[in-house]
């Protein structure tokens, strides 16, 4: 990871013109509401971020879920200093965070999940299994598609005791967060999966990676972060937190905020899309949409492409003008990726209304995998758009589903497909264009801008165990 | 079956005072709004019942969901005559219905599952699977957390190609409904089994017995049943719908119904605790709570106690007066059983909203088995109750949940636990009760009245080969 990190900082700056370090001017205008607790708020005007409490940012953005976006990272001070000299305390147990578990630290501290406070209690993990969303007490229904929990083994179980108060920490023992008033309870395993990827068959690739051989108990609580998490992989720039981005979305008088969540190498047809829908914005009379071009951050399986390459991808279409950079904010999103689904896809879209987004653009199959046993794939294309525009929570985001682009080899681009001259069209699917990459080979002209291609080159040349030994694969047809 | 109807026959007049022949009373203060279409109704006064359309009773009781009962059963008439001979026509493809696909057309028929029309569509299906629960135009919210679905296969699909109706036929080739605007979608039997039981492992008993062998399409659409579902197996009187429930409650000025689901004999301790609710709704200040004791009667695992057994020994608990006759209705509920645990206990309370009842008792894992390839039991005992506290759709019904019940040796009769001096108590499990009626033992006096034992004796008695060649089981301890 080091020499991608080093590889990241020989590229050109990012082309998000919204920078973590880039002070943050708020207009007059914007109020903010500090809530320790909902419902037990009180109202103030302030500036500048770190305040320990939920922020209700009035302005044109949709509200986030609950009302308040979650902000679970404590400010600096006194009283803090002594929390964190109390988290390295011997009579507190620490739980070692797993790289996945980090990434839920994360999601959940900067209020990707909220109303969530932290990890799932049990009827928070019962509501999520049985009905993807959260009743919360003044009875709003938000949704809540995927489990965000934290196991433990029996060992684990037996140290912490009457404990109410776990403290989590990274790979080296740093203490990253506090979790309090814990609850523990059984770690069904085999009903977690089947309930959220909707078949247990072995081989699905985020059960192998954090759910197999986790411990048999799952522990939730009040979260607390001592700061943002960073991965110092040349990239944290790019992690802007939902309350950022909804900063960045107001100082950029967004009256309309379209997601793009991928985890793949942009072309052109992603491009012509996300074009397309601005246009349409316009049309129904919006001034000013802005696209929120937001690639998953967090665990991805093995054949995927990774993060920093793909962040590379990503800048060399704005570079060249494929995207507009004036309209588009660059950002990563921290959660990992489940491969789930109709399930899954509602996260990604949740999550986003948190993050100030109002549109969100559905493709095929949304979050879907092969399935890990039979020959075909695990999900039909069509659910997750379905589910998606039914679930519960998710009523007040547009829904934009996906337009079939392909290659049309009259006009040399890509174009929506139109079915009156079909035999003009070629479909690249994403394994065909990582298989034509692996084997250094070009798709056609118009089907990815150069600079981008050539990092996925670059990226698949990296893999080879020396230079010009290809290993050639068949491009599926 | 004709052997056990005949013996039934051979049975007192039931304990039930409603009879399906009786004549229906209706108040003066008895409003109708019928409607064929939700949102499309008139209302009008009228008497008698068969009017095709959904009725809406205005009493005290609880709003059936969707505000509508569905009747979807066609009264006599020239028009429905037309229908009936267009059902037998050779051009319109005919289905063959299983004995549970059966039970769940006269499920939907009486509107046990209001406010769904017919088999579900792949939108209900969906919604069904994901979040348990139906958005309904008008935005409200019902909960639906089993599938009502009817598979075709292949052949069958092909049969039915550009039809947008299908009759379906009994095994004698009978026309009992037909299906209108049907729509045909893949039947993906691994989600479906995974979303529904929380496990894919081999052995459920109600999908192997409707499931593993069925077709790979579902077919949803508009059902018209013909007439009522009959069965003529002596219990006919018993299948109260709810319509003709919800017309007793009201005649007999019932200002609370608490509902019973059960599928297994009635004990001394479901007694205690049936009465022991009744007590607390009086001390509520109501006035005239009136039971609903609920057997299951569709499908059910080989080793459960047949339904024929199970309403005789019911009807011995009130002849003894371990119930009273005048606060209690004696019914059956005509779904079969999943053993699906908390997805299917929702089912359970939600059909009894709809045959009026605002209350409903919750046991200790309702609806759960052992788990078909592991040593333990499927669903964790407390999820049941915890699931269906939270259910989107059943805020209005009052969950009592199980007190828990044993034998006090000191006392000699069923009484509720008392944890300061447990040593006199102990737990008859149902297994344990029905290993000693296959021994032909006793149970301590006390524990059921002589009269219900005795059934159960009986029936165990007629499994075996020939009298007096029992093979003697050990009792649990």
């Amino acid at each position: 990871m080091a020499s991608m990190a080093a590889g990241f900082a020989r590229t050109r700056s990012p082309v998000a013109p919204f920078h973590r370090t880039q002070p943050i001017h708020f207009g007059a205008h914007l109020e903010f509401s500090v809530n320790r607790f909902p419902g037990v708020g009180t109202s103030r005007r302030c500036e500048g971020r770190g305040i320990r409490a939920a922020l209700r940012v009035q302005s044109n953005l949709i509200d986030p879920d609950g009302g308040s976006l979650m902000n679970l990272i404590e400010p600096d001070g006194p009283g803090w200093e002594t929390k964190r000299r109390e988290a390295l305390l011997s009579s507190i147990p620490q739980i070692k965070l797993s790289r996945i578990d980090l990434e839920w630290v994360h999601v959940l501290s900067e209020g990707w999940a909220s109303p969530l406070r932290g990890f799932m209690r049990e009827a928070e993990f019962l509501q999520t299994l049985h009905f993807n969303c959260l009743r919360l007490e003044d009875g709003t229904v938000v949704n809540m598609s995927v489990p965000i929990v934290l196991a433990i083994d029996d060992s684990q179980k037996q140290a912490i005791g009457e404990n109410s108060k776990v403290t989590l920490v990274d790979d080296n023992n740093k203490p990253v967060a506090i979790l309090s008033n814990v609850e523990i309870y059984k770690h069904n395993k085999e009903e977690r999966i089947a309930r959220t990827w909707g078949t247990t068959a072995k081989g699905l690739p985020y059960v192998e990676e954090a759910i197999t051989n986790a411990g048999n108990w799952l522990i939730g609580g009040d979260l607390e972060v001592f700061e943002q998490i960073k991965y110092n992989d040349g990239l944290d720039r790019y992690r802007l937190s939902p309350s950022e981005l909804r900063e960045e979305f107001t100082r950029r008088n967004a009256d309309a905020v379209f997601a793009f969540q991928l985890r793949n190498p942009v072309h052109n047809g992603h491009a012509l899309l996300m074009t397309d829908t601005r246009q349409r914005l316009l049309d129904m009379g919006y001034k000013n949409p802005i696209l929120l071009l937001h690639p998953l951050g967090g665990y991805t399986k093995a054949d995927d492409v990774p993060l920093w390459w793909r962040m590379k991808q990503h800048e060399k279409v704005l570079e060249e003008g494929v995207l507009n950079p004036d309209t588009t904010v660059v950002a990563i999103f921290p959660s990992p990726m489940l491969y789930a689904g109709p399930t899954e896809v509602q996260w990604h879209a949740k999550a986003r209304i948190n993050a100030g987004a109002n549109f969100y653009i559905v493709g095929r199959d949304p979050a879907g995998i092969s399935h890990p046993t039979e020959k075909r794939d695990l999900y039909d294309a069509e659910h997750g758009k379905k589910v998606l525009s039914m679930a519960p929570g998710l009523e007040k985001l547009n829904i934009i589903p996906f337009r079939v682009a392909a290659y049309d080899k009259k006009q040399m681009k890509m174009a929506f497909f139109d079915p009156s001259r079909s035999n003009d069209f070629i479909f690249i699917s994403g394994t065909k264009m990582r298989t034509l990459a692996k084997n250094l080979e070009s798709p056609p002209e118009g089907f990815m801008c150069h600079g981008g291609w050539n990092v996925l080159v670059e990226y698949y040349r990296s893999l080879l165990p020396s230079e010009g030994s290809g290993l050639r694969e068949s491009v599926p047809a």
